[in-house]
């Protein structure tokens, strides 16, 4: 029996996306992977289960591990289906991604790679999402791999608490312009929407969702997106508690 | 021109559920209300938005408000749809509910109808996201009004601090026991899942995900499950930042 550890990878732009290649090339040279991602896009999907309808997995080996799975429900469906049904057990490990693109600041609550890696926390497994600044199909996986495998090992060695998972985000730069690894918080930022109103052929209304970014607190240097903009890879420790807990306290003796 | 507050309501039951029906025939009494709310159940979709897609948004009557959608994406969309692309401003309150069924504790990063509270929040808005621990759809949802309707008034009045929203739970109860409302914390729970797998009939498997609750902390007097199960309706103060900020403080030392 292998006494390597168990390494669950999965991300929310599918199986078959050059982000998630990459991801596993890294966590093979770590230990035994399992790959279980959704069969399509789900970029975000949120912290989204299926539980109106029914999932389904087909077997797949684009990635040459030692089980892959393409699911068709959500990242987190993915993480829930690999631990409970596949490995049953907790993995030593969970990753998700490579994005394709920015999870950071506010983007984590919409994220389905950070909703997998906070199921992977929730699990109990030391959890890791991550993320390329850069949209593009071709965008360079590479750049960040010396550090991603720091990740990694700074988890398998124990050091992350439990119920906490990583939000890593990468700028968009080259490798020798990486300046090193910043642990932040998440900015206060925000999408201001616009939908882009159309007809179809038949002549009736359909909208495209849009909108723009806005960091609420640029001069901030302790955010993932002053860390980003410095030329640092940022790290969000990340946690499903969402209990304001300041203002509980407040409230508590007022109302 | 009216000088009534805009209430926007929406919920993720779908627009045609009974408890939707109720919010809005309490959220009457107090404004004027717009109705922007999922065409179809999207119950468990979290903080799902629709960006691989599009939307569509049909008129209905069903509520006797003064507008009334119905929006084919999810109920983060119905928020984003409502502020941006209906009103073209911010509503004076976001309300979302009736669930049918609990969202204290864990569920609340599943929820629809809470992410849409969230949004609501992320959009300036005082909001609300109301769950009935029953169900049955032919709950009783009219057992917590008075306290509701105090709810309501208390954000309208302006006592919400922006950027959180409340997760309001209310138990299975008759009006007369009901105890009251607590201010409370998330609970520490989670759900262990177990996936039913079946026979479609060309043999090939599917899965339904089903799964057990289990609160962590049975014995903490200061959580959502302990108001619930002792006859309180609890309201989680409930905001956007994932950030583990106590693990944070230490890692930057140490990492």
């Amino acid at each position: 029996m292998s006494t390597k550890p168990v390494i669950l990878v999965t991300n929310d732009d599918g199986v078959f996306s050059p982000g998630i290649k990459h991801l596993v090339s890294i966590a093979k040279t770590f230990g035994d992977v399992i790959v279980v991602a959704p069969d399509k896009p789900q970029s975000g999907m949120g912290h989204a289960i299926t539980i109106n309808s029914t999932l389904r997995l087909e077997k797949t080996n684009f990635h040459g591990a030692q089980t892959e799975l393409a699911c068709s429900g959500t990242p987190v469906d993915c993480v829930k289906m690999a631990v409970n049904n596949i490995l049953k057990k907790r993995p030593d490990l969970v990753l998700s991604g490579i994005n394709h693109g920015s999870n950071s600041s506010i983007n984590v609550i919409y994220s389905g790679t950070m909703s997998a890696a906070i199921e992977g926390a929730l699990e109990g497994a030391p959890s890791i999402g991550f993320s390329l600044c850069d949209y593009a199909m071709e965008a360079d996986f590479t750049a960040a791999t010396k550090f991603i495998k720091q990740l990694i090992d700074h988890a398998l060695t124990k050091k992350m608490p439990k119920g906490v998972c990583y939000n890593v985000n990468i700028p968009k730069l080259r490798e020798d312009d990486i300046k090193g690894i910043k642990f932040v918080r998440q900015a206060k930022a925000n999408w201001v929407e616009r939908f882009d109103e159309r007809k179809d052929p038949y002549g009736r209304s359909y909208y495209w969702l849009t909108g723009e970014f806005i960091n609420f607190e640029p001069e901030a240097n302790d955010t993932d997106e002053w860390a980003l903009a410095n030329g640092y890879i940022s790290v969000v420790p990340t946690q499903a508690d969402l209990t304001a807990h300041a203002y509980l306290n407040d409230i508590k003796k007022t109302f």
